[in-house]
């Protein structure tokens, strides 16, 4: 059996291990998954995150679950279980649906072998996400960055983070500012910590700095990742896009949504018709991880704490996906066409 | 001698005393104030806090001196290093500028009695603001405000939030948003606990989510303090002011600025010369207060940790100060030809 390793996921001789990332930059933890409900608490946990990471794991984890039993209603049943862990994310839809069919169509054995590719076609997409956004970055760039997109987020380096990286790497002189992504900073802790491992200079701020950034000229480009992209080009993700989305409009900032194309739900025709969550209100009244617990709110405070928001596309200067770098319109005619077509 | 007892401020036979605001919600410790390197030390390390409390607390802590002193030559240094403590905020200067001409026209015993006189002005000065703001707020209105400018930042029921408590107080059935206010957390901390000491229903959000709400159409107006006006109504107030304005004007929303007149610079022509302090990383890189201290970012990490920002004024519907709401161009016309007429 082949064995598969990146950043926060591991398939050694048929043993699937996560990186714990509520616990980093403190520590790191890795944590075998032994069963859907492992994977189930994983996902809803953030003990495993990143849209594309979370459908390539929760693939693989049904793949080893079809490695144990060849009872399709109960493959079904499985999942139809993981699917629910996160519904706003469609990556880990698009990868199970994948799955079934493919098991479906050639059983449970063809399984694995599949969901292995699923995690390649991953690591791949990743490098031409960043090879096509890097293309927009000019030398000096001060680039902004909200959550973690990076090798944490994906089984490569990631879609959004993989862009700076590239641009980094051929020595484009960037300098990455990291909004800290309350409430659970990852940001802060995790786009920080993979800026550091890849020597990218970095500056951490805080959700309500950027704009300040922005008015003194410091922010050229701002690159984000996507949970869902609606048909119209309207996407969703973590809370605080949008924000930064109207943000970059008014200082006229080129504003770009770097997904896969296993992003794209092409049965969702606008922002509005994504679902999204709502998470606990223990979040917004403190924080905690890796580094400790502490709650600084009155314990009666109401909260509002939506895990994602949604940007409209006339917000968005381009959509980057593993193919090219699309404007909404040609994302719109061109790409929602070629899925017509049957791509 | 005179006793004066406010939310986070007394005086007591004598013994000026403030309310330790760092540890709030958790504890409420009064500290004995018993020279001005006290109060120097109470400002920088935001014990106490709030443009207009922070000028009323360090012209009791200097009247108080001049109690001790009549040497001229002292007074005048003390006064220095007070004014020394918070360079953006103008009050500050503003009130020690007033005790200081007092003090040299009438002696140091008359110290005392004028700064005083400022508590009580204070006092009113929130009344009346709470008045005129109120009197734009309507029936049912979701109310957005940041950072504390309540009771724990006047000697009254404050600026903003005194908006908020008179239109609550009159039953005009409002629902405040607080925004948490990173780094130092006072939407989270002392905001909430404001609003649920005077009853006002209140919801929690992180800063990130404010744009997220205006998109929903949950909030009608924001409200927030100054920390100086500059004479073209370009105002610096708390970080993450400017983002607020910027996102109510994208979303068409009223955007108000709630201060006395003593936080007017009437030699700042705009924002460009208001001085912005840069605070220390750490409280980016995680969070500290009565609550524990928590670090959550690699230790290593650079920050950006500006503790205010600039709104200029085209972002602004209107300046409510104790005599009136001024739109910017009355402010420009009217206050700024009334402050050369010599009032």
């Amino acid at each position: 059996m082949k064995n598969l390793e990146a950043t926060a996921i591991q398939l050694k001789d048929g043993r699937l291990q996560i990186l714990d990332q509520r616990y980093l930059p403190q520590r790191s933890d890795w944590i075998v998954i032994q069963s859907i409900d492992d994977m189930v608490s994983a996902i809803q946990h953030l003990k495993v995150r990143g849209a594309p990471l979370i459908g390539v794991a929760a693939s693989l984890s049904l793949a080893l679950y079809c490695e144990r039993t060849a009872d399709m209603k109960r493959i079904q049943q499985a999942k139809q279980t993981l699917q629910n862990a996160r519904p706003t994310a469609v990556n880990l839809q698009n990868c199970l649906d994948k799955l079934m069919q493919q098991v479906e169509q050639h059983g449970p054995n063809s399984a694995l072998p599949f969901a292995v590719a699923l995690f390649e076609e991953d690591q791949l997409m990743c490098q031409q996400l960043g090879a096509h956004g890097a293309s927009l970055v000019a030398i000096g760039d001060g680039c902004l960055t909200c959550c973690n997109t990076g090798g944490l987020a994906t089984a490569g380096y990631g879609t959004a983070l993989s862009v700076l990286k590239s641009a980094h790497d051929v020595e484009k002189d960037i300098h990455v500012y990291a909004v800290e992504t309350r409430p659970l900073l990852q940001g802060a802790r995790l786009t920080t910590w993979e800026c550091e491992q890849y020597q990218i200079p970095h500056t951490l701020i805080c959700d309500n700095m950027a704009a300040s950034l922005m008015a003194k000229g410091r922010i050229q480009k701002v690159f984000v990742g996507a949970d869902r992209i609606a048909q119209n080009g309207d996407f969703a993700n973590k809370i605080g896009t949008y924000s930064l989305a109207v943000l970059a409009k008014f200082h006229n900032i080129p504003f770009y949504c770097v997904a896969p194309s296993t992003t794209v739900d092409s049965d969702c025709p606008n922002g509005e018709a994504i679902p999204i969550e709502q998470r606990a209100a223990d979040e917004v009244k403190g924080a905690f991880g890796g580094f400790g617990q502490a709650m600084w709110a009155p314990s009666n405070t109401k909260v509002y704490n939506p895990s994602f928001d949604v940007t409209p596309n006339h917000l968005v200067s381009g959509i980057i996906l593993e193919d090219g770098v699309y404007s909404i319109s040609e994302f719109q005619e061109q790409y929602m066409e070629k899925q017509v077509c049957g791509q």
